[in-house]
């Protein structure tokens, strides 16, 4: 592993890069490269295959919780840029406390790169269509990895899947969780070739979600909470779900909703 | 109701006594005041008996959105501020898109504010321990809004219930959900002299939360995302109950757990 001199000025030409990263989504999809920060999400991401391209390290901040050596021995060899505390403070997306950021070479996120299901199992998938916020694809990746979802597929994107915001709001969930991203025509062509069900939430004409079968392949599918679902999908449902509102409130989180959705699968694919 | 003139200057007292409520809970409470930006949110409040002290309008920007005679005619009679447009960007809580704010005054949140319920039927009821972060509980008072939770409550809390944050992401649910401030050991005295079947969500000595009981009269008690519950709690609890995890991640947000187990509630209640 390559080591330098600490930096300590935000102004030194690898600090301005960095930043201009962590700013840019065009930039970062021009480069192919996106930012980690902090040490579990960092080995979250390099377990599921990522390749890390420069690390960024304070070994203030990590000598302090003795934890220097130990991170280094763990990552693998790659260029080691050293930084100091007042640098590490500016380029700390969440402010500085755990001595870490790293940029990583993206990944293809086509229909093609979905994981094969093992014989006999039933998919269940998560599908978000036009999801406008990051920090909510990032909760739902977050709440998709401990309900033991097999992808997340976000159709018709309007956030990028490497915003920072997003990568911190799943924990790294955006890591151990599938995440495939493409058109929903292309989507919905898939689900009808391979037979997985797909159930919409929507308000109108549908059923209780608890009152539809979720043990089959499935795919729930979510719009956005201003605008809700597209007519193409609404069209090529098998069943319309809703979530019972028994307030004053019209709508829930898109995340919490979502979760809610995945864990009534979790029941009934557990029940004997 | 009394109109005056238009205040065109955030210099003006009354704008900054506004501004000092919005940031100091200290004043809110010495005041017995707290602040409600939005239309909606406001006749939230107001239909549920909260009594209104004065309300800062922005006839140019109600105006424009041809409300204005419409929401002065709903409004009850109270002390009306006229604003400019560039005084409410300042006081707005949201960045200025709907046009009004109002200082309302607070209600009582004690135990002894909790609804009687009516003759057989089994209450469900939220307790959270020590909740920290206020954008964690709104977002739980809009579940359990939506979830038709009993009461939600808040012990040993960390946070003022009338936080800004917090009833902003709560799109309204701290006002339809009766909300109670008080001690752990009160809160379990009155389940345990009621009743009350406590559940506590935690990971060590539990059951599946869908293999639980929920249709007696039922409190899911939950702790923060960082410490989990006291003991005290899990002492008291008559079943503890967890959420699988089924992924790389060790815990869910606590208002995604949260919605998860109320709906579970409402799941089991709608059956047959």
């Amino acid at each position: 592993m390559q080591t330098q001199d600490i930096i300590t000025s935000t102004q030194n030409p690898k600090i301005k890069a960095l930043l201009q990263l962590q700013q840019k989504s065009s930039l970062r999809r021009k480069e192919q490269l996106f930012l980690v920060e902090g040490r579990r999400e960092l080995m979250h991401c390099l377990s599921r295959g990522y390749v890390m391209d420069t690390v960024f390290i304070c070994p203030e901040i990590l000598k302090a919780e003795a934890e220097y050596d130990t991170l280094l021995q763990a990552l693998p060899k790659c260029h080691t840029i050293q930084v100091s505390s007042s640098v590490y403070d500016r380029i700390a997306y969440r402010g500085g406390t755990e001595g870490v950021v790293a940029t990583i070479r993206m990944k293809e996120h086509g229909l093609d790169t979905l994981p094969k299901m093992p014989e006999g199992k039933a998919p269940l998938y998560v599908v978000l269509e036009s999801v406008e916020k990051p920090g909510n694809l990032g909760a739902i990746l977050r709440s998709a990895d401990a309900a033991g979802v097999d992808a997340v597929i976000v159709c018709d994107p309007l956030t990028d899947l490497y915003n920072p915001n997003l990568i911190r709001s799943s924990l790294g969930g955006i890591f151990s969780v599938p995440t495939i991203a493409c058109t929903s025509q292309e989507c919905i062509a898939y689900f009808k070739a391979q037979g997985i069900r797909i159930l919409t939430a929507q308000l109108q004409d549908s059923s209780l979600y608890y009152d539809t079968d979720m043990t089959l392949p499935t795919a729930i599918v979510m719009g956005t909470e201003a605008t809700g679902l597209t007519n193409q999908w609404r069209e090529a449902a098998d069943a319309h779900i809703r979530i019972p509102m028994l307030g004053i409130l019209d709508s829930l989180n898109v995340s919490v909703s979502a979760a809610i959705l995945m864990y009534e699968a979790v029941r009934q694919r557990n029940e004997d």
